[in-house]
């Protein structure tokens, strides 16, 4: 199960909105005989994938995937079909598919002498790479993580507004990292305004990396003219959290990073709309200068939004956290 | 020397403005026939308690010491003599007396024909018990930590002021703990108006811990009748860290932690007064409020105040994170 997250680790950001799966195929003696990942949209799935490279050694033998495999004719045959032909005798998967159409493949699987088992290392797969998806087959609505630069005391930027650098050089790779597995990146206009961000996902020598999520600028003023988003950007002139997600989801959106400044931020916060907080603390101190967010919805300590730190580890100096918030 | 070390912390908070010294006495054979720490001023030091206990078992034994025996007559007699005539062997201590009017301890062993050997465990008592003694040895100033509790976007208080509590309750406890090892707490006279602490250090059911710091407060402003620290506290009409600091490394303070509001704390950064940052974070998001610190004396990012993250854990749900200034 190890190598198929791996897999599907590989393909995440380049498959939405079908899940990223990662499958491996072991043969009759255990020996993994096939690798695959779930292509693009309309491509073949991981079991496919995997299946292929196994060929005639999958008989007899085991698949282990990520994801229960689909039992229903989408943009591409069910996987079940392809394993039972195969000659599969045993199928491991993490999480049973939560979407009714595709669910089924267990009793199909069964009905064809097929023995199958469910949940090995459920946690790593629902909180790693099919986090976003499940969020996604479950509310409807992209995974939204805030993911945020501030000084241990809270401020975004100097005093004068200066901001570059804040976080460390290695944190600044992990976004970039990041970026490179996620199908969307929202800003607002006064970011553009103010940064003049790209919004692509770069290798350390500056040079884009394979694949770049869509940036997605929100709010009502029109972008300034040469700002590098200008042509390049999704424009929804609109400050309701809903209506950005909902036209996120209707691209096949699912998992998206906010890099808004305060405001977006609070609009998101006060709309319940974010999933994830990733805070890069940088072990610095400014006295002075914007938060990372205004006006959360909270005026009183006992409305506090309260989260719970899932993770909490070095990234150079700086500190990364990863939390969720309580309901 | 762990043991030595559990000695040590065990008097520390009641040395001042000795060092809280622990001491370890084996007997020939090796065990731990003696166990000792400095008792207060004018009191035996930590190797003269080993030894009472130890008794004739010391003859031929080991003295293991945190730090470097004295050997000068100060308030008490030198403890190399007592080391010697107990017929100690060798000694073995993990720092060397930085005070040249107490060191010299080796040399005068050595003539008595015991072994010494230094620098084990340097690294956990120069960082743990003795680490404020050190820092006083060296500059003549107490050693201060600032320590704040904020919630992750940095406010210490909701909108409407209102603090109570945002850190958890496990975090309250650490506090008290600490403060029942510290020879000062100091608070701006604004504190005192808008929370008016008692800074006592308190067990889980609210009882008075055995030792208590000394309650400082500074500013210009009288403290409000009827302020719980109005008869307990020493007021210190001055805004300068420094007049603050001498006035109380003449007390013989050496250990300071600093609770100060966000103007205090701002002081104490622009003199380069903090030696240590301890930051208790809870996850939750406030959006408004007030900081944990104002004007660090920072305007453009280039200037921020650089830490180095010595130790981040989990005080309950909330990150504990220690850090010291990088010069």
């Amino acid at each position: 199960m190890v190598l198929a997250i791996a897999e599907s680790e590989r393909v995440r950001g380049t498959t939405s909105p079908n899940p990223p799966v990662g499958c491996v195929i072991l043969d009759r003696s255990g020996k993994a005989v096939g690798f695959g990942g779930t292509q693009p949209p309309g491509g073949p799935h991981a079991e496919i994938m995997a299946l292929k490279e196994a060929g005639t050694k999958a008989q007899g033998g085991t698949a282990v995937v990520t994801l229960e495999p689909c039992s229903h004719y989408g943009r591409t045959p069910p996987c079940t079909e392809a394993l039972i032909e195969a000659g599969i005798k045993h199928v491991i998967h993490a999480i049973s598919d939560p979407n009714p159409e595709a669910a089924g493949g267990v009793a199909v699987l069964n009905e064809a002498g097929v023995t199958v088992e469910s949940g090995l290392m459920r946690h790593e797969v629902s909180q790693g790479p099919l986090r976003a998806w499940l969020h996604y087959a479950r509310t409807g609505r992209p995974h939204v993580t805030w993911k945020y630069a501030a000084s241990l005391d809270g401020r975004i930027a100097a005093r004068d507004g200066t901001s570059q650098w804040i976080s460390s050089e290695a944190s600044r790779k992990e976004v970039h990292d990041m970026r490179a597995k996620l199908d969307a990146i929202i800003v607002g206009t006064n970011t553009v305004k103010k940064d003049d961000p790209a919004l692509t996902a770069r290798d350390a020598d500056g040079m884009p990396l394979p694949h770049q999520p869509l940036p997605v600028v929100v709010g009502m003023s029109d972008l300034p003219d040469g700002a590098k988003l200008q042509h390049t950007a999704l424009h929804l002139r609109t400050h309701d959290p809903d209506e950005v997600l909902s036209a996120l989801a209707e691209r096949g959106v699912v998992d998206v990073v906010l890099e808004g400044g305060p405001t977006v931020a609070g609009a998101f916060w006060r709309a319940r709309r974010i999933d994830r907080v990733l805070a890069y603390i940088a072990p610095a101190l400014l006295g002075d200068g914007p938060a990372a967010v205004l006006d959360v919805g909270v005026s009183t300590i006992t409305d506090a939004v309260r989260l719970t730190v899932e993770d909490v580890t070095m990234s150079g100096p700086d500190l990364r956290i990863s939390a969720v918030p309580q309901n």
